[in-house]
This record gives C-alpha cells, structure tokens and sequence, in this order.
C-alpha cells in the first residue's frame, strides 16, 4: 500500500510518498515502520513575491502533478486542530488545506485524517513532540542516511507512515 | 463593469453578479448606486451530510460554472480580517475562501479584495452593521421588491456594490 501524506502551508506543503509491502506488519506502540520506504518526499515551495491567489494555483498544479506521477493509494493529512493561537494564521492554513481537499476529492482518492498528536506519537512516543524531535525520529525509524530538512518534510513523511500503520492495523492494507 | 461578488461559506456561499453602467458614478458617502443592476444572485447550497472535501468540490464545480454563465470583469471577496472568534471556524471558512480564490485565478479574473467595514459603510454608512441591517440597506439602495434572503445574498451583493463603486472612484470601470 501507498500513501501520501501532505502537511500543507502557503510557504512550503511537505509531501511524502511512503510504501508499506503487505508483509510489513506494524507492532503496537512506537517504530515497527521495518520495510517502509519512502518512493519520494520534498517541499512544495510557494513564492512569497505571489499573492495568495496564485500561490493556491500553483499549489493544486503541483499537488496534482504529484498525484498523476506517484499515484497513491490514499492520501493522508492531518486533522483540524482547535488550538490555533492565532485565528489569521489558521484562516490562511485553512485556505492551503482546502486546495488539498479538493484536489484529493477530485481525484477520487480516500482521505485519512490523522490527529496531530497520534502522528507524533507513534513516531516518537510523545503526543507533543517538537519539530526537531520528529525530524530525529522519521530519521531513526525508517533508517535514512540523512535529517529530513526542512522539517515540513519530516511531518509529511510521519503522516505518511501513521496513515499506514494505522490501515495495517485494520487490515485495509 | 460587471463584478461577481462572493461571500465564501462551507455550508451556504452567497454570490451576486452586478452591472454598473459606465455613466453610473457612485457619489461619495452612503449610496450612490443608482443604476445598479443585480443580473443574478443566490446561494450556493453545499451538503451538510457531505464531508468538507465533497463539498469543495461542489463549490468549485459551482462556482465555475457562475463563472463561466455569468462572465463578470472581476470577483470581489472579503479580506481576511483578523478577529474571528474561533480558530477552527476560522480555518473552515479558510477552506471555502481558498478555492474561491483558486478558482478566481486560474480564470485570469482580477480579484478584489474588500474590508469587512468598508463594505459595510458603503451600504449603510456604519461600519459595524449588523447583518440585517445590510438586508434592509441592500434591498433600499438597489429598489429591490423583495428583502435578499438568506444574508449570504445580501453580502454578496454589497461585496459586488462596493467593488464596483470603488473601481468608478479609481476610473477602472
């Protein structure tokens, strides 16, 4: 099974493409990512000179792109929070994660929300676990050779595998 | 000119598709639209028991075909404004505003981009109407039979108002 998974922003939307061959079968708690592996992860980068508008239109061109090239199984972001500390930010976030959602509708893939903390915890063990944390984590977990940078790429990567895991687990893989 | 107003919602979007003539310049202060013609204005419906990606893409697909019956010289939304109550309500309504604007651009309209307050004082010369006072104030300046119903309407019909009388100040119409 294939997933991508998609923090998504108005600067930089990381994405993941992770596989998990069927035989990978998650353990409980954390790790248990053994035969994961990453088809190809990155940063969309939208060009602060632009204005919203058009960086939407860019963001849909890439994230669709993407999708016609790794062709996924499903698509996996993480769910609305509601501790946003401050509501502009969340309206902006809300506009980029919107062009996600419908380019992911459209498509006609399956969505997996994921909440913010079961990401973080079944990479690290920790529901709050910082930035940097993750980046070491997603590292260690799934052996690479080198920190994911920038850290929007980590939290893609770990959306990816939690989605995964957690089809594993319910046998949807 | 013609100006599609729109104001973005993830249950109800208002729309509004009004016409000033060249010769129709709007005097300073309250009113001033004279001449003003609504071509069109409703709501676009989304389901409620259709999950929020459903229903971006029944916005997108709705929205592009008012686009496309309607051909405005431009569409005009609400900025931004920084003091939503709720975070999540915030990032919600993120969500709709977003694809309007996707769709906006990816037309090569020109977008307009409105004060809440501005719009607001232009209809009813306060810039903190509630909003059935903008019901009464759209359905007084532009000698409508009818109250517009629901407020979504009315907004939508203000946005197109105000973008309109503000594109005659600046000679762009």
């Amino acid at each position: 099974m294939r997933v991508l998974g998609i923090d998504p922003g108005l600067r930089l939307t990381g994405y993941a493409c992770v596989h998990a061959p069927d035989g990978a079968r998650g353990a409980g708690g954390v790790g248990g990512f053994e035969g994961y592996e990453i088809i190809e992860a990155g940063v969309f980068r939208l060009r602060a000179s632009r204005s919203i508008a058009e960086r939407l239109v860019e963001l849909e061109r890439d994230l669709c792109e993407a999708i016609e090239r790794l062709r996924p199984d499903a698509v996996a972001v993480e769910k609305l929070f509601s501790h946003y500390k401050h509501p502009t930010t969340a309206a902006i976030m809300g506009h980029a994660r919107g062009v996600v959602l419908l380019a992911i509708s459209r498509a006609g893939l399956r969505l997996v929300e994921l909440g913010a903390t079961e990401v973080k915890k079944s990479l690290t063990g920790n529901g709050h676990a910082k930035k940097s944390q993750m980046q070491d984590a997603v590292q260690v977990r799934l052996g690479l050779a080198m920190r994911p940078e920038p850290a929007d790429v980590a939290d893609a990567i770990a959306i990816a595998c939690c989605a995964l895991r957690r089809g594993e687990r319910i046998g949807a893989g």
